[in-house]
């Protein structure tokens, strides 16, 4: 038994964000007008074995170890599916 | 009247993704052993006006005009909310 998730990292709403500035930028410049905003951040897809433990709070666990710098960042967990092995 | 929406991006599955590996080979020292598998990817959150196209259309194109690199990287497009402004 497997369960896969999705953690998103997105710099904080108040932290600058040059990168998704500079693409919203350059879709402006590509023609696409109607773009106003965009965020760029980071997509994880874990895959995790059955275990004891909550696998929400491992993946809140591991997301402010390792993937998420929580002074600037922000991360969400998303389960996407459980699948029998 | 603003739609947002999300596009995110993975190396495809055949092409090699070494900072999930990375990820993955980090989790396992750092004790977090359930997690099977990393894929690492970008996750853009895009605001959008309304207008006369379709809104998936226009994401799409500028998902494999700027985002995505096709030939390595597949992408999804989700739609998250629309907002009367």
């Amino acid at each position: 038994m497997t369960v896969r998730a999705r953690v998103t990292v997105y710099p904080r709403p108040e932290i600058l964000d040059p990168q998704g500035k500079a693409i919203a930028g350059a879709l402006g410049r590509l023609g696409f007008d109607r773009v106003l905003d965009v965020r760029a951040g980071k997509s994880f897809e874990i895959e995790l074995a059955e275990g004891s433990g909550s696998v929400e709070e491992e993946l809140g666990q591991i997301s402010e170890k390792l993937l998420a710098n929580t002074l600037i960042e922000d991360y969400s967990v998303e389960l996407l599916e459980s699948e029998s092995a």
